[in-house]
């Protein structure tokens, strides 16, 4: 077995704390990666505070963005070598069997996916752990290349913010010629900007915080609609081809936000609230509008990004953290407190 | 003008009593039609009683499923003469100038349509007064014209139950090896389910009433589930393609009906609840699945849909009334006593 040291949660909703574990010994298949960089996602504070009702299992050490550099790889990798830079995000296996892991869309394995962390193995040996730690073993189908131009601290939140963003902006066909607004500028927002700006769409930032405007166009939006004012919506209705929500409170205004889109529009949300959200279909139903929603992105679809990311030079805008600041940065992600992704340099451990 | 004998609410929430008005002498482009049929729609009954809070005018002449024959017509008319079978629909004008009027999408009329009743006219000369009466006068390119073998008493629930089933079966591209299930087996869900039947899809019923089931089949479905019945849900997850909701109650739970569709599914509303509905977007997210309305069909789509029916044969199950038994049959549809929609016979007004 191979010593972990890590960070985690013992138990839903308290501090994560130093923690030693195992992991198992590479398989054939599997590629052993010293772990030098994981981002702190949402996701990992609804995770560790059990907020999704999943009954996760604890301990849980998090993270799902992970960069480091191959240690070790099992007899048959034929995809890896030692002192690869690679990368790991939201999922570490699939049934490889159902009809969505035979097109190559395992984020939507029907069974479901095996989670980077808070999942059991399938062949049932032990919860998947994540990020949040100096080693992990992962089979090299679930293992992403990561661009030799694209420094590792910047990468590691591509592996979810960035996948997570791409995936909808491609599957909707954003390029040229489209008009794509963001719904927050947090993590997943502007990751979303550089990405749909990169791909030649005219983007726009929706945010509630005014001080964001600078921002937004540093970071390539064409415009900025502050949303706390009520007019905006009246003067911007049937603008976008394509909105992304990735603000997960419940307490929105749908209908608002449905009446930017144009007719045949789509708003996707990627951030799950944890309250449902209230929505009238008549600005669906007068506009043939679409409310979707879009989960990461498949293993060749999160490569394909990468490599987008690489080619035109796009990283997150990161705080890099030691693995003590943990808890300090779960409370200020809580207040928005963060330009945009905290990194965790897990050398540090 | 044309003296007018008709049906009006005189008040929001009244009952439906005779009422005489005048009707504009043809103009240049004008069909002067004798209406032989108007369909009750769930829609009449909601605008005479004001419950969409559109602040509708009164007296209310409702009806938008009207069929007849040509009276006369304007010195300019060129698609149709006296004595055609022709309907009218939900819209007798749009501004013929905005980008989807343009594209030949009246029904999504940037500014507007003109609704058959409760509508200014675009000159600003009168409010639209609907089919519960015995003519009506609309510009030519808003009538539809009626295929030989359907007869007017059936044909007229096809101008709005018809076509707003048919637009999002066609805009989702039913046909051969989709799975479509139809959510209600009203007015709007039996005539969903011939017109899907007839594009060759696979047709199921979701319906709470368990004696609906021997008619679903009559009507040609495949299959039909019992929705008040949780396991129905679980058993069938990923099953469906597109999902046609019919139903206008907002006591729905969402997530068990999106739980039914495929990756990339849609469920589309083409009924608009009084009330908002609530939606957790999970089950969205987990399979990039989509909600979505629609709102009727465009003229030359109502043209292709009638046409459709006209080739298939396919026309709804009508109950067939007299004009002082409007307000009685608005009671029976209000406790969905009625398969599945009533015409009301406009020669014994």
């Amino acid at each position: 077995m191979i010593q972990t040291k890590g960070i985690a949660a013992l138990k839903a909703k308290e501090a994560l704390v130093p923690y030693r574990f195992e992991r198992r010994d590479p398989k054939e298949y599997d590629v052993v990666i010293d772990i030098k960089y994981c981002g702190i996602c949402h996701s990992d504070i609804h995770m560790t505070r059990d907020e999704w009702g999943f009954g996760s299992p604890f301990p849980m050490v998090p993270g799902h963005e992970i960069a480091g550099v191959v240690r070790t790889v099992g007899g048959k990798v034929t995809k890896y070598k030692i002192g690869d830079r690679v990368g790991v995000g939201c999922m570490v296996d699939s049934c490889r069997e159902c009809a969505h892991c035979k097109k190559g869309m395992e984020q939507y394995c029907i069974p479901g996916n095996t989670m980077t962390y808070g999942s059991m193995e399938r062949d049932g040996s032990a919860i998947t752990q994540g990020g949040y730690s100096d080693v992990i073993v992962v089979n090299e189908d679930y293992v992403l290349r990561i661009p030799d131009n694209l420094p590792l601290d910047k990468a590691a939140p591509l592996l979810c913010a960035g996948i997570t963003t791409y995936s909808p902006l491609n599957h909707w066909k954003t390029g040229p010629g489209k008009k794509v607004a963001v719904m927050g500028l947090g993590g997943l927002g502007h990751m979303a900007v550089k990405i749909a700006k990169a791909m030649g769409a005219e983007v726009t930032v929706l945010s509630q915080s005014e001080k964001k405007e600078i921002d937004a166009k540093r970071l390539g939006a064409d415009d900025f609609l502050n949303t706390k004012s009520p007019k905006v919506f009246q003067e911007n209705t049937l603008r976008f081809d394509l909105i992304i929500n990735t603000v997960s409170s419940a307490d929105l205004n749908m209908a608002n936000y449905f009446g930017l889109l144009k007719l045949d529009g789509t708003l996707v949300s990627v951030g799950a609230p944890e309250k449902p959200l209230t929505i009238h279909p008549f600005p669906l139903i007068l506009m043939r509008r679409n409310f979707a929603g879009s989960v990461i992105g498949s293993i060749k679809e999160t490569q394909e990004m990468l490599d987008f990311c690489g080619k035109h030079n796009i990283t997150p805008e990161i705080e890099l953290i030691e693995p003590n600041q943990v808890n300090d940065a779960y409370a200020r992600v809580l207040k928005s407190d963060i330009r945009y992704r905290f990194v965790i340099d897990m050398g540090k451990i």
